[in-house]
């Protein structure tokens, strides 16, 4: 259990300090920028890399609504829930704060968004809650549906990670305008502590938009794939842990 | 069958949601836009990431174009042409609709092509419509060839969802400025409805040209890889489905 | 045989018209044009998609130099040689023709550079002929390693696809500036056709510089890898022909 | 051994002459340049590639400081530290007098930075030394993580080659405007040595920094990843060298 926390802990870590920080540093850097492609690669080779690196110990979900999609699957024990979300908000605090040491080591930075998710006043293009909600929902929705999907049985063996990543690098390409992407309740937490209260007063829609689309997915990926009992399950993925 | 519907149906939504709404929502955004480098990758990895999570359910044809190619290459069984299509085209049209509700939750937004195909005026860089049927034609082709072959006895197992989602990214790299690119009558659809009467006057040609390449490629495919029997290709194409 | 060449026929034609085709229509389109990391990624992803299509069929060479190379590296039996050259480039003849038919149809169309190589005046940067030639010498044997050393002994199988086809896109990234990047005479060819008579010029540079490349790599990858006798690599090279 | 010193060089080669090459021609080109997002590429697809081509034979390290990172998580012989990490120096030399040859051709070029690294007025964003130390430090951190992880039992075979190849590009998405991203002390000496005094006499960080970070993550890899003993170790190695 010990190691998939800490399994959990560096692949969330990972997840909102180069998501995130490919955003503060590189999106509007002059003339050389990456733009909104480039940090929706960020975000999306963030996970690719760990899924390889760490899935193999803990699953590698690194964002607690994966961690409920998957639940409410029938993929992961009850007793993990709590303490995988948990470590996952507390790497995502902690990979925020690293940011906030860098970036105010530049003379006359000052923290604007700091990469927060936002809706209305605070969504990039000026998204409504409603639009913002529904796309959240929607968006997490398909995050798990290719997740279980790509680690079925009848899924090709070993490629899970490539489409996995490169989903929330799709999901970024569609949605940085109008959320600044979330579809992680814990990688929208941290940078809005440091982002400040208008940013943290939001932070309702994006715990409750994504887990609620993941919980829909976890639904229907059980009548979609093959059905397992739960002891097959846990058995399963306890497999996976060497 | 209805779990190979419920696949086709969740696989077209993703591809038209994603790709056009990377187009709608990111594409022109002020400065750090995706252009049509991200647009390129957002429709590639629609179909790179459920070709992996939903593929071995259905086949992961995403396309009207493609499903009939593969009959055409004596891969896709009769009775399941028609359902695919029908349901390939209601996906495509409530993507539009998803991406229309979203859409209009930003003050003062206008549909305008709604990422739309189209020829003549309504090319984005203008092509007349011989160059743009020429274009469809030959992409639809391509891409089908590339579908075939990387699904053919011999080629590396497990890999094909990697070349054929981003062969998509690839046909968009080239004709995005032609026709929008096309290659997928119910992509084109779907945007059309709600583009508005010079759009939908136009679909006939993002119908037939992506659909006889397809045809095409399906009668050299049969040449150039290993003929199979339909008795065979129904065996191994029932037998994908667990 | 025949079949062989119908698979060289199509993966260098998508070479050409995909990585030229990316260039001529959409590098420069105003605003959301893809740049040179766009057509980059066309030129990589041809290959790529086909090496996965019809690599297995003929070994995916679509390229003279890569032919020369892998027979300087005993890897190719000479009889392939010349009928592989041939198909290659008038593949890439054709597949500039066709560009040239659907870029004729905008109204206001001229030629320009077709995407052809150059040095001196005709380099996009202005470099010299010597950097010029330097530069496709050692990006050409730089690739041909790459090619030669994924599909060794020892490396993983399936995967070599990847590995080359991106390969081609970093190649593009270091040098459109320099040669708009050739490394493939058969890709030089095609372009400097339909460019005009000071590109034709220019062709030897690049026939030349890309061959002397492969054939110092396969010179040296004689000795890097484990070496087969020339039996032991026609035998394997048969077998990968279903 | 020798055929393993020999990989080091061709691979460290091919990553300061790729990574640093894109930057030198390709990044700032007018109105069609790569950059950032190009270089994190180009950066990232030297390692994939090569990963690949000759990771078979000599681990594929081609950087100090993953060569002191896989010693350190007991990975690699003590035997090889020295000849690789004097081997990836002088590749990385070579490759920048290659760069410079090439780059000098163009008329009334000047070297400036030439790509290399660098902290406070020669950092891209101005970055203070603290912030610099510290990005560089954790940066090579979670590489040699994503290294280590990636490679280990329990993780899908094959597949190392890409999210390691990728984490590099991720690693650069979030980093080069810090200190043009080294995470490599091979890497930055090479361009250095023609960038001039200013940036030489801060070489010293780009040594330190990440060494020290790979030196950690292979403390913590020999806990969280399942401990073998060195013999065992050394004989995995041995064995991946056909």
């Amino acid at each position: 259990m010990q190691r998939r926390l800490v399994a959990e802990f560096i692949g969330t870590f990972w997840l909102v300090f180069g998501g995130c920080g490919a955003a503060i540093f590189s999106a509007a850097f002059p003339q050389l920028g990456i733009g909104f492609v480039g940090v929706a690669f960020a975000f999306g080779l963030t996970v690719l890399s760990m899924a390889y690196a760490v899935g193999h110990i803990s699953g590698g979900h690194f964002n607690p609504a994966v961690t409920l999609g998957l639940w409410s699957a029938g993929r992961c024990a009850n007793k993990h829930v709590l303490p995988y979300v948990i470590v996952q908000v507390v790497a995502a605090i902690v990979a925020a704060a690293a940011l906030y040491l860098i970036a105010s080591g530049k003379p006359g930075w000052v923290p604007g968004g700091f990469a927060a998710n936002g809706y209305g006043a605070l969504s990039p293009g000026k998204f409504g809650m409603a639009s913002c909600f529904f796309a959240e929902f929607l968006l997490t929705f398909f995050f798990l549906m290719i997740i279980i999907g790509t680690t079925s049985k009848g899924a090709a063996s070993g490629f899970a990670g490539i489409p996995i990543g490169l989903a929330l690098t799709l999901i970024h390409l569609i949605s940085i305008p109008i959320t600044n992407t979330s579809v992680n309740p814990a990688r929208s937490t941290g940078p809005a502590l440091f982002a400040g209260g208008a940013y943290t007063a939001q932070l309702w829609l994006f715990w409750l938009a994504p887990i609620l689309g993941a919980l829909a997915a976890g639904a229907l990926a059980r009548v979609l794939w093959e059905p397992m009992t739960i002891t097959e399950t846990v058995i399963i993925e306890e497999s996976r842990v060497a």
